[in-house]
């Protein structure tokens, strides 16, 4: 808790975390990471993708490795947790199993980027890890029009290196990821933590409409306003998803020419719809998409719809939930909860280059992505024990296997 | 047309025009438009607010004036008419005037705000020429956190002595402006020109919803969503302002985080509420304002209202709108329709000082505040034949009286 505490503090906002990647802050904490790596018994290094990384000094060999972690990045106005938890558990397991004789390494990592809050696509510290780095990716450009590219070497990175990051085939026996719940499930079934059984499938799309941006004295019937079709859009997408049980958010919205008294030619809002497949997600998106061209129709609007990400649900691997299941087991709770993510997490990325398992700790009010978010001490010190149990359970297996 | 073209060349933007208030655009069209008005025979300096003003040389007594003008200023993305064609309409009947014998002085002015554009307040020019001018002003900030203080020192006004451009009581016998209709009511009824009876009510408000920014796996339940909030409040406005007759544009919107996977905790967008009457206006904000109480009761959201723009129906006085009218009648017009504006005009602010006319010129299709803004040459010279005949009607009723 004192180590979450003091990564908060690194922030490019004063009122709520703010932490993007390749920024000064994440190289304030990439160098507390790499400290805290080496205190825990490790040899500590940044990756060509600056995710900091580590690797237990008994493990002075070329053996394949177990993989903890998760990302020390935040949204803007983040709390002090989302990420940073399964870092900071992974680290302490670490430590714990400094010594261990174990069937496989064991390494930690602590991703750079997660969130996509600099430059708008997601998991881009553990995609580069997982070897799905793309050289185009170079080319995307921040709210200030500095590209990737520039920001990469800025921090002291070789931009043409980053893909170098990729782990060899064969090099991971597997990925486990602890993070906070982002959600009340296991607040409202009163257990501590939960087994993860897949990630969500997710797609992210700008969607805008163009009408005709006019003075605001002009009469309703000539009006092709493109905030109105917008908000129906809004409310039609909440009525869909809702309808058809796919999580759905429009978190950014912008007109043009965004003047008080013209009438919004052009306004543009984002859409992050999730469901339990990437069938579910794209047949509440079938149904959304012919009521978004139905208010284009209605209203005179032009609809244009991009699709910026895309995800399809990430199973966890039997053995790893397994694993998982059986540390919660060790902290007393002898069924433990299984739970679908619908937030998505590294783990997503990290399964195109091994197999993932994930445990989820309780979050208050299923709070996250603010300043409010908060877990307990009491969930925290059971989510330890549950994660090092999990790879002891893993360790077993293989010695069995 | 020639001198519409030209000034449409001064603009910040390449794509649209945008010319705002105490900027290197206005600079520059204040220094044609004073070259324009020594041209037609006029002294020129510019006041102590950056309006351009002119003054018959053959008056060079301190006779009462009548004034003519508009402004030059426009929103973002503005057509070449909004204002500026009333400034040159002005500007030629001046010229045509330039040796007549008046029972009154004649001056132009050029107003350098009108729009509001930059620094959020409209009408500054002609409110400071109005006397209406406010100090308060000189704290407002522009989108680059300039104030208009330093704005006003940059392009070489003394601040503090902005207001000093007030016409002195007794100095103005009546304001007319031409001005292009900004609708599309003398299209619709195939008349070139009209008279205004009155300029509505308006009133502009910020509207702001608080909700909670939670992580996009946040179950539908716990959302407290202010961009949805947001956008059942604009439909509604819609609705009820429809049917009650008031115009209404919501033209801008923001939201916080801003960020694509997180809840917007915050929402704030614009209402600009117009009417023929001020009573009328505000029965119909009274509905919307019940309405958005509604909203935000309903998704636990707080509301917060700021009114930043109020102002009553501004009537045109019975002998400048006669006078108008006769001017239009001299087109051969027999019977010059009358339009209420409802776009608001300098004359709104000029008439805290004198009395005020107006008259309307067809543009196509009600088009204004966009790139497409446009008049036909016919149009614009029968609105100099009829604005010069305004000026000899009013001259002619002077004498008898």
């Amino acid at each position: 808790m004192v180590r979450a505490d003091e990564l908060a503090t690194h922030s490019a906002w004063d009122d709520g975390i703010l932490r993007a990647y390749l920024t000064p802050e994440q190289t304030r904490v990439n160098a507390i990471a790499s400290a805290w790596l080496r205190e825990a018994g490790m040899r500590a290094w940044p990756d060509q993708a600056a995710n900091v990384c580590g690797r237990r000094l008994v493990d002075d060999d070329d053996r394949p490795a177990l993989l903890l972690g998760s990302h020390l990045d935040t949204v803007p106005g983040a709390g002090r947790y989302d990420g940073i938890l399964g870092v900071l558990v992974a680290l302490e397991v670490a430590d714990r199993l400094r010594d261990a004789d174990l069937p496989f390494a064991l390494e930690v990592v602590a991703f750079g980027d997660e969130e996509g809050t600099r430059f708008g696509a997601t998991l881009l510290g553990s995609r580069a890890l997982a070897g799905g780095w793309k050289e185009a990716w170079l080319d995307l450009v921040d709210g200030d029009g500095v590209t990737l590219r520039d920001a990469a070497t800025t921090f002291g990175l070789v931009p043409e290196q980053i893909g170098a990051a990729a782990r060899p085939a064969g090099s991971l026996v597997g990925y486990l990821e602890c993070h906070i719940e982002q959600g009340p499930r296991l607040e409202a079934r009163d257990r501590a933590l939960g087994v993860v059984t897949a990630i969500a499938a997710a797609e992210r799309r700008m969607i805008s409409y163009r009408g005709e941006a006019r003075h605001c004295a002009t009469p309703w019937d000539l009006r092709h306003d493109a905030l109105l079709g917008a908000s129906a859009a809004i409310l039609a997408i909440e009525r869909i998803a809702r309808d058809q049980g796919s999580p759905a958010t429009v978190g950014r919205i912008r007109v043009e020419p965004d003047a008080v008294n013209v009438i919004p030619g052009f306004a543009e809002f984002s859409l992050d719809l999730r469901d339990a497949t990437a069938a579910g997600r794209d047949a509440t998106w079938g149904l959304i998409r012919h009521e978004l061209q139905h208010i284009a129709v209605d209203r005179g609007l032009d609809l244009e719809v991009v699709s910026t990400h895309v995800a399809p649900e990430a199973p966890c691997a039997p053995n790893l939930r397994e694993a998982v299941a059986a540390g919660i087991r060790a902290t007393g709770d002898d069924a433990p909860l299984e739970l679908l993510s619908i937030a998505g997490h590294d783990a997503m990325a990290v399964a195109d280059a091994t197999e993932i398992g994930m445990l989820f700790v309780r979050c208050a009010g299923g709070i996250s992505h603010h300043a409010d978010e908060s877990v307990l001490v009491d969930d925290v010190a059971a989510a330890i024990v549950a994660f090092e149990a999990a790879v002891l359970h893993l360790a077993a297996e293989y010695r069995r296997s």
